[in-house]
């Protein structure tokens, strides 16, 4: 039996009134089914893939390429490594990866300041595309920021999410880190099982 | 670090060709953005919160009860055992469950017939409510089904919800354990993590 002594839940609450990137459907909710005029409280909810805590696949950027289920859970799950990266003003830089010790086939969680904020905002930090080159070379498996995307608000091309995604390092966005020591973690990201999507709205743990 | 031989997907992919609880919302897709009119795939969905694999609270059947943000994350997550009742031809009875090793705690799981069938039918097997009843007061943590509702189609009145949910023991449903064996496990099951809702759509899997 799996053995863990805490279980930190590290997903953005999915609601109305949160943040998505730019030009992304806003989720909504209302309900299918109310009580007292129906038995029971049923939910129909609209929302994009992307909202909140997610996994992207190659397909995002790519006509043709990788869904969600052609991409194994295995991805999202696994041993995991959460660095500070707190200190960080505008993008998590290749100098600061480097101190760390990121080991082939790791989850590589980036804690930045955007976990401490209340709102997403445009200016959030990113990924810096040559610390993504990196990453990718140094083998690991999936690289996870707590900013609504890897890149750069409005970067046009999306280089850090090719840096990533044409390396076969799979990609978490929208975590939420701030209540994350740094250190090693077991990790189980689990996205729905939509079926031949770009991406899926997931829930997210780390067990210590 | 958790340490785990086999990892098995148990959760129901969604399309908009799966079946859903009659009177449901069906399930659909639609691109919000889409190459090359736009830079990238973006998915925008539509979907009742039972759709497929998904968790119930309380506030499903009762006004004000407790929603999905007032139910720890621990219920789906922690020792499950898995129990062979795809011999049950109507129900999960009393007298099946009495045969097997159940424990206070536990997370018990019913594979039945509904697991190793292509489509939902309305004449799904379903967890009789005296062994409902038993297993709440075992002390079990949290039952999980593999047909639409842990109730007959047509109950009315939801007996089996209310002697489980009334009790403190939590509900997944729409499992799929065709390829898991009987025998005791570890489960994470993720639902997404949607403010003041009765349930949401999960992912689960069972470590070996």
């Amino acid at each position: 039996m799996m053995q863990y002594s805490k279980m930190f839940d590290i997903s953005t609450t999915v609601s109305e009134d949160m943040a998505v990137y730019k030009g992304d459907p806003l989720p909504a909710f209302e309900w299918a089914k109310k009580i007292p005029e129906n038995a029971s409280f049923v939910t129909r909810m609209s929302l994009g893939a992307h909202t909140g805590t997610h996994v992207d696949t190659p397909l995002h950027f790519k006509a043709g390429a990788a869904s969600l289920d052609q991409v194994p859970l295995s991805a999202f799950v696994g041993e995991s490594v959460v660095i500070d990266a707190t200190a960080e003003k505008e993008k998590v830089t290749l100098d600061l990866l480097k101190k760390t010790d990121v080991k082939k086939g790791d989850i590589v969680l980036l804690k930045t300041r955007n976990s401490s904020e209340h709102a997403w905002r445009e200016d959030f930090i990113y990924l810096d595309v040559e610390a993504a080159a990196w990453l990718a070379k140094t083998g690991v498996k999936t690289v996870g920021v707590d900013g609504l995307s890897v890149d750069k608000f409005r970067s046009g091309s999306h280089p850090t999410h090719h840096a990533l995604l044409d390396h076969d390092v799979n990609i978490i966005e929208g975590l939420r880190l701030r209540d994350v020591a740094a250190g090693r973690y077991f990790l189980v990201c689990l996205p729905l099982k939509l079926k031949g999507r770009e991406a899926a709205p997931a829930r997210a743990v780390l067990f210590q």
